[in-house]
């Protein structure tokens, strides 16, 4: 008897559609903007920036380890040769696992594989229910409770600053919430090495490993933002230095806005934001050979009349594309990014971010950060708009999926049973797969114009609420260690005492 | 001097940006579903379907063809053999031109080229000001207008139906109106031989051209769906052998929803869409070697739990790529479309419309229809969501335009000129560049929040609005000879007189 037939018959309960959102693969081709001699010039013309232009380096010691490494400094100035270049590039990692709490957790960074990161480091968090406003612990504990809901979210990046917490224990705070609510990679922010060593700590002690099992394995990441055009400033040379040392992930973000603080073209602000990736990567290999390290880029346009930045444009689109060949031809992992500058969840909204997120998807990212939530060019994250792009994502991660196209899935039997103008809701082959068969939507509403009404036309915006906030209701955090939870609050306690760790600027 | 240096010593007026949205090749790499030799088993059990389980054909002349080419005919079912569907596709014209009323708006159809349509079909028409209502001929008018004022909609589809025209002179209002509002590609509905030659005769004769000239390239288009599973009815087939025969093309498309009138599989639906596809192909050719017609699908999904359908799921995404690996292996231009279940032009339309877009466009398409204003599946078409849709559109011709990468876009000497920490606004590389570089928006709105807020805070839906409005209100119809415009008049009133033609069904 087939399965079918006894399910059927023993009236077993219904099915789950099961598909695996966290470890996903791109399926889809890779798309060049440039011809590969172009990508050979433009990489060529960043290595002679690096080499004749120079870039500033606030921090002493990163201006000693360039040095170090064959580099000419002048005054806060470095210039840095080709084959320091190459040769860092030759060490770097191509393949990057990260750990979470439990195994299922973990991730692999390289070329091909797929990861989403919700939006990050906005200042303001805005929902139907309340409003927008700066936000606060409570609102990134409630964002890290949703970025732990979803698989499709396999990284955990500081969504909302937690505004109503000082500067000096903030970081304490936030460094708590991920850990205590969700089981997945976690983010540290690059803010001096003060802070970043409190995070070291924090993570080793609370999965329970020894200082060895830490710096050998990455058990999180920060994100390096260039200050473009070509400064590494002393929070950020600290970050990629000491990441590199503990073994943790620093992922280089040069944010270089075409017009604004990178050339106006898509070909000049990408020659910018590759030389000063490079020049990041370099200090990280210089800082310990082999450190694990993430290549990627922010490059999108402003509006040349307000000089306010834009997202999921064609210019945005273009320069993921650009940074996907120069990734490919580094072999590293790499992050691009998604957005929005529309101020509500509406069309706009929605059109920019998938825009944008295509632009990553098709430029082959490993990493996709913002890809849920941010409005505003990431000066908000909305708890809705996480929502309706999940959707989205899941979409994707449906589409990573694949589709069976076997003899059984082509179905001659079935059009040979169904007759001319008949259907196919009762042919046994619909029956056999019909619980299972399709994507069921978050937020999407599928019902008729009758019905919708009937229901209250609610749009899709509100509709989002009632998710979040049932999901942030009912959330269960995933089982700690409780002697672990207790020693974390008595690190942080302790910390706080001595005064906490002040952010270095 | 340089051209930009005399324009700042002369205060030369601002230059506009100008990207030819007419002509469009697609840029993207197209992405395969199933592997190579799967789509030559699916593409095979499509020809089993037609040989062995047959298909249903209403119009006897159309089975007397079928009869005549060889295919074996039991009452009304035929059962097409191998050969004659590979004859056919082998008849069938590769690259299909096709006239507008003037040279600049002609387009060709073929695998590479990329046109797009907006929403057709919808009885109901709606937007903000006026609310949901069925379709008015003065809604179709006013879309047309629309349609005819965005250069990337090469096609002038029927947007909404003109409900207040009784059904035996409607086809006279809606093509008068098409050929008098614009001067772009018309449709002409396949409703029956007596409306198909009245639309034939109009366009011949409002274009100035004979009979011979008419016939001898193709002036207009339909669009044939046959009914799954496995009927091709009365109208449908008129359709197919009318436009055949005066060298009119057809754009074929099955409706296979999965799960209702398809098999619940991907695979099953496109083997029953490719076949009903095929059928119809063959019977274009044997009422006419070489006639011009198009191949087509439209494939998406149910909710399986209510029966409603479903637009820009993955499943529909999927059976996009599949139908582009099919069309592939034919060699013949095809059609797909994007659409959307959602009721209102909100974060899910938005999403579902450009999910099902992408699919479009990674599958190769040449034609997508329903790209711009489809909702609710195609009962309605949104003023709104048309503008909101052509956002994501003219972005997408941003990238078919392709983006230089010369040493001047890389632009050394600019990277050289500003500082660290410095900005690009007043770079000569800007400001020779910065009237024209980038797209600029339809409707998405990049001021800042406190900006946005005091311009009262406007939706991209309710910005729409005053977009369509402008446009309409002030829309100039393109010249066309009065004339023939009289001409165009005098024919309908005579017809008219005769009692015009009823649809056939």
């Amino acid at each position: 008897m087939s399965r079918r037939g006894r399910r059927a018959r023993t009236g077993a309960p219904t099915e789950q559609r099961k598909v695996d959102y966290h470890n996903l693969r791109n399926p889809f081709p890779p798309m060049n903007a440039f011809s590969e001699d172009r990508i050979e010039a433009l990489h060529q013309a960043s290595l002679t920036v690096l080499e004749e232009i120079g870039i500033k380096v606030l921090l002493p010691e990163a201006r000693a380890l360039f040095k170090s490494g064959g580099a000419r400094v002048d005054d806060e100035m470095v210039f840095i040769g080709r084959d320091m270049v190459e040769a860092a590039v030759a060490s770097a990692p191509k393949t990057i696992p990260i750990r979470g709490a439990v195994r299922a957790r973990g991730i692999t960074l390289e070329l091909g594989n797929l990861v989403f990161q919700p939006g990050a480091g906005a200042p303001h968090a805005t929902d139907l229910e309340r409003g927008r406003r700066p936000g606060s612990l409570s609102d990134f504990r409630e964002m890290v409770q949703l970025t732990q809901h979803f698989d499709v979210l396999q990284m955990v990046p500081p969504l909302v600053e937690a505004q109503d917490i000082p500067v000096h224990l903030r970081h304490y705070a936030m460094t708590q919430t991920v850990l205590t609510q969700s089981d997945k990679v976690p983010f540290i922010y690059s803010r001096g090495t003060p802070q970043v060593l409190d995070g070291f700590e924090m993570i080793r002690d609370f999965r329970g490993i020894s200082d060895d099992e830490f710096h050998a394995t990455p058990h999180c990441y920060t994100i390096i933002n260039t200050n473009s055009p070509r400064v590494i400033d002393m929070p950020m040379a600290q970050g990629l230095i000491d990441f590199a040392r503990a073994g943790q992930v620093s992922i280089i973000t040069p944010f270089t806005l075409m017009g604004a603080m990178a050339p106006i073209t898509v070909a000049g602000a990408m020659t910018l934001s590759h030389a000063e990736a490079l020049a990041a990567i370099t200090l990280t290999q210089l800082a310990k050979s082999g450190a694990p390290t993430c290549y990627g880029t922010f490059t999108s346009n402003v509006d040349m009349k307000s000089g306010a930045p834009a997202f999921g444009t064609p210019a945005h689109f273009t320069a993921s594309l650009v940074a996907g060949q120069l990734a490919r031809r580094l072999g590293l992992p790499w992050r691009c990014a998604g957005g929005s500058a529309a101020n509500i969840n509406d069309a706009q909204a929605a059109n920019e971010s998938q825009f944008g997120l295509w632009g990553c998807l098709m430029a082959g990212a490993s990493v996709v950060i913002h890809s849920a939530g941010w409005l505003e060019g990431g000066l908000t994250v909305s708890y809705e708009k996480i929502i309706t792009d999940l959707e989205v994502l899941q979409m994707v991660a449906e589409l990573c999926a694949g589709t069976p196209a076997t003899d059984a899935d082509i179905a001659l039997d079935a059009l040979r049973e169904v007759q001319p103008s008949g259907h196919f809701f009762g042919a046994s082959h619909t029956m056999e797969r019909y619980q299972t068969q399709f994507y069921e939507p978050l937020v999407g509403d599928w019902s008729n114009f009758g019905t919708w009404t009937e229901r209250g036309a609610v749009d899709a915006d509100n509709r989002a609420t009632g998710i979040w906030r049932n999901i942030v209701d009912n959330f269960e955090a995933p089982s700690h260690d409780p002697d672990r939870i207790d020693g974390l609050r008595d690190f942080i306690a302790r910390r706080t005492e001595q005064g906490g760790a002040a952010p270095e600027s």
